[in-house]
């Protein structure tokens, strides 16, 4: 964890376009570095073609990133040069095939083909296992680089020596000089300017969170260091041809221009704190790997939204008591897309989005301004208490159904599994798509590893908690023995000297808390485990462990959260 | 645990009315046993008098029972006798009183004098430590014969004993005539009569549990064996004459017969469970003691329950846009009563109880006939994924008001405490009074310390799961090794062989849900450690330990709940 954040902080300072292309690279030596003494490190090159070895790979790839992973499970960089020479030596003897043939491998039934700079590749086993899901079959038939060229993750040393394990010809020259001619352009060219003190976990899509000590110092997230979750390149929308489309409801559908939204309907404001369901997920790595962005404890941040409320604009589009007797779920379409046009696509229960207390905005406003370009600028659906993935950016379209969004991040990912499940086990099918969150809390200061002086006497330790669902949090305990004895946090619900914003009505707790405790330096303790837990005001509390909790996919990380502090006993030792 | 539930069991077998006046002292004398092998139990009779003790036994005694509990941090029985011979010399010498004189000493300020069977007390430093809160000072000034005659526990010689301690003189024989003509009456006496199968953890008022093996054979707990959670006496309402006041709206107060109820308003039918806050308290007694009844795993059962809804009669009563700008909460008024006329209380937010996803019932039938006796009779209310304190029995009134029941129990019990929180510190307004319970599971079967046969070559473990708040279980993983690895164990919403119930819809799950789960005996264990644990769909997970959640009043137990089981090799052996 300290090595890691070492080597985000390598990414951190300087002018960002310079650094942007050395990110992955750096990362990726650290990764080594960070990985080298897992036992996973271990196998032996020799095993890495067994199914074992194949779905352990699976486990580690992002479905959208996930630079660190690649490094794992497959073998140290200093034997790249070997496998790229055998590549070489198993190609010579190869066939050679025509674009018509490889198009005719578009299915598990007749094979999935695929090209990569004049190769041919029969990745039909590999689908099973691809940390993407299913998405690789839209590259079935055809060239891997416009996919590649999307996520960004893939163009790593490590994935094209996984690749060339596949490979079963060559392209013939003709077809490779009409592929070199389509010139595959950058999708993230065009993404907005970021912060550099945010630490990036992936840069396409881009994924980056800010550093734990400078979250907590607001109560409201400043935009520019509110962590950022892109599933696909950040869209350019033009506030004047705007559309937002509702769809599913009787008589014709709906489309409102910014203008429409803005002056149609009441503008209401909400404080909430958005969370990705992978926040702290790095905790579930070191228990046994997962496959997603290794997320340390700032994949959550607390903004004012201001926008339409979403049940008004359902209420003018036609809703009513008739379709509530068949519908269940509100889908929302992103303008983002993929390379075939897919968007990104969520939905949440219709009983939340029409309550009027759910409080769900479609929200054109994030703390006062414009909703900036990474955070859904024109309009993102805000649906406080749940869970970040269903506050879908740069919304395009909402469509009242009877069934959920059937996109692979409502259907195939942002689920929770038994620690017993794996994925050769796992059915997606089984469990519910994440909603609400339970509750969390996390150290913010002192970050692990710190020391302290004794003469210092005291320890001043900070925080946030929140819970899902508009569950208020009515107190954390702290420890400073791992748990043994508690004490219990000031709680905090505005800026620290500001008055506290009035206690919401039950269920509708959208915004975290802040919170704060100094304890007396124990007398003979070396070190402190400090720990944190949280309650909300249906009593849920923390799980105690992180192994219990670990699932596949590393979502819902929020055991009670553990930093160790050394304590200096003289500095003239030192 | 297990000399727990053997001594249970004393009170299991035949007609109950012979039964009822052993059960106390039989469950004392097992607690003697119980707990003489608590660490606790090692002070000596010398430290008796300090202010820890005073507050170590404070936080023994139940607002309402704990017949346990007396004995555990006072001195063993058989120390009784010269105590008594103390108290007889140090009474010698003390002046006395008239009935007058005792009246002047109502308040702290005063002085808190009572009396008991002639002789005059001055508990005035006792008030504090009083476990049933400062309802003692409703008998400052006068006899506390009737008070007890009420709440039962008080009947018992270690509490004499304490009393003892608190002597200051006598009653003249006059004023001593006087109180033996008011002859007290057991207000108990009119009582239900009981399945004799419930396992009584206190009798006066009444509370007890199912065995667990039997609670999880049905889906839904037959009433007789339904958990009984009495805070006072069962009242007896005549269903003819019965009247339901409901208050606090604009216009007449509304005032409601029991067949107004059934015939003004549709009558809705829900299944819900129902859970004492208090349930699995036990488990924290082992860590260490709370104050309150000594539950197992089974205050918590589920049945069907049909009547009006709040929301319907609260309409019919007044209740409109301009009511909800200034109330906040419904109270409720139960015709229990205690012997200054002061009845059960408890009050729920407005949002739950207006709500048309709330499901708040005015319930006058449970599993299909009229609720009986001890259920609440004609009427209770039943709120749907809020703990069971607050469905008040034999409903007498509904207040729509601004603030919270002034009760003790919402005010000053039924709340959840940091486990660093003790008697000394403890400030009741400082957290939430307890509404929905945190996720919840227990294995019911095997029990803890069963043997099971290596020959069987397979366990079957079952048990229940729920969680508060209409949050349906959506999984229950369970370990035979003490938590390392796990299994998904089926989930059952319906009898045994019958087809599922559908799927409740988002919010509204009521119902637990029963699992079960066959697991081969692992090879070489000698005893498995049985674990459960259930997730929600809100994701929260319960916590691995009971010490950390650990709470004075001993409520939310909701750790992983395990069980032992021995495997036996060869039968021949034994």
């Amino acid at each position: 964890m300290l090595l890691l954040r070492r080597c985000q902080s390598l990414t951190r300072f300087g002018p960002l376009n310079s650094q942007r292309h050395q990110v992955i690279p750096a990362a990726t030596s650290c990764a080594a570095r960070l990985w080298s003494s897992s036992s996973d490190d271990q196998r032996s090159h020799q095993h890495a073609h067994s199914p074992s070895w194949r779905h352990g790979l699976a486990g580690l790839l992002a479905g959208t990133g996930a630079v660190l992973a690649y490094v794992l499970h497959h073998h140290k960089a200093e034997q790249a040069d070997t496998i790229t020479v055998r590549t070489i030596e198993k190609t010579s003897s190869l066939p050679i095939f025509s674009q018509e043939e490889v198009k005719k491998h578009r299915s598990l039934e007749d094979g999935v083909w695929v090209t990569y700079k004049g190769s041919v590749y029969d990745i039909t086993e590999f689908v099973s296992m691809h940390p993407g899901g299913d998405k690789i079959l839209l590259a079935a038939g055809g060239a891997l680089e416009p996919f590649w060229a999307l996520y960004a993750v893939h163009n790593q040393e490590h994935v094209l020596e996984i690749l060339s394990e596949y490979k079963v010809g060559e392209l013939n020259a003709e077809d490779q000089k009409k592929q070199q001619a389509i010139k595959s352009t950058d999708p993230y060219s065009s993404d907005p300017e970021r912060h550099p003190i945010l630490r990036i976990n992936n840069l396409k899509p881009f994924n980056a969170e800010p550093p734990p000590e400078i979250l907590s110092d607001n109560y409201i997230t400043p935009s520019a260091i509110f962590f950022k979750r892109n599933h696909l390149p950040v869209p350019q929308v033009d506030p004047a041809s705007y559309q937002l489309h509702v769809e599913g409801l009787p008589g014709r559908a709906l489309t409102l221009s910014l203008e429409d939204l803005k002056t149609r309907f009441p503008k209401h404001t909400v404080t909430a704190t958005l969370q990705c369901a992978g926040n702290r997920r790095s905790e579930m790595n070191k228990v046994k790997q997962v496959k997603g962005l290794n997320w340390g404890i700032a994949a959550i941040s607390n903004a004012r939204w201001s926008g339409a409320k979403l049940r008004d604009v359902l209420l003018a589009a036609g809703y009513g008591p008739e379709v509530a007797q068949w519908a269940r779920h509100v889908q929302f379409e992103g303008l983002d897309k993929d390379v075939t046009g897919t968007t990104y696509g969520a939905s949440i229960p219709l009983n939340k989005a029409v309550s009027e207390e759910g409080d769900v905005l479609l929200a054109y406003e994030m703390n006062g301004e414009d909703i900036p370009a990474d955070h859904g600028f024109p309009v993102r659906v805000v649906v406080p208490g749940i869970v970040g993935a269903r506050n879908v950016k740069w919304l395009g379209k909402i469509i009242i159904s009877a069934e959920e969004s059937s996109s692979h991040w409502q259907q195939n990912d942002y689920k929770g599994f038994s620690p017993g499940t794996d994925w050769d086990t796992v059915d997606f099918k089984s469990a519910p798509a994440i909603q609400e969150l339970p509750i969390q809390s996390a150290i913010t200061t002192p970050a692990d590893g710190a020391v302290v002086d004794r003469s210092e006497e005291e320890v001043t330790v900070k925080g946030y908690a929140w819970s899902g669902g508009g569950r208020e949090v009515v107190r954390v305990d702290v420890s400073l023995d791992g748990g043994k004895t508690w004490q219990v946090a000031q709680l905090r619900s505005s800026e620290k000297g500001q008055a506290p914003e009035p206690s919401p009505p039950p269920g509708r707790a959208w915004a975290w808390k802040l919170w704060e405790v100094t304890a007396p330096l124990p007398a003979k303790a070396q070190e402190l485990e400090i720990v944190c837990k949280a309650v909300d005001n249906s009593y849920n509390m923390q799980p105690d462990t992180v192994a219990p909790i670990w699932n596949l996919r590393g979502v819902l990380s929020n055991a009670w959260h553990r930093v160790k502090v050394k304590i200096r006993e003289d500095e003239s030792e030192e």
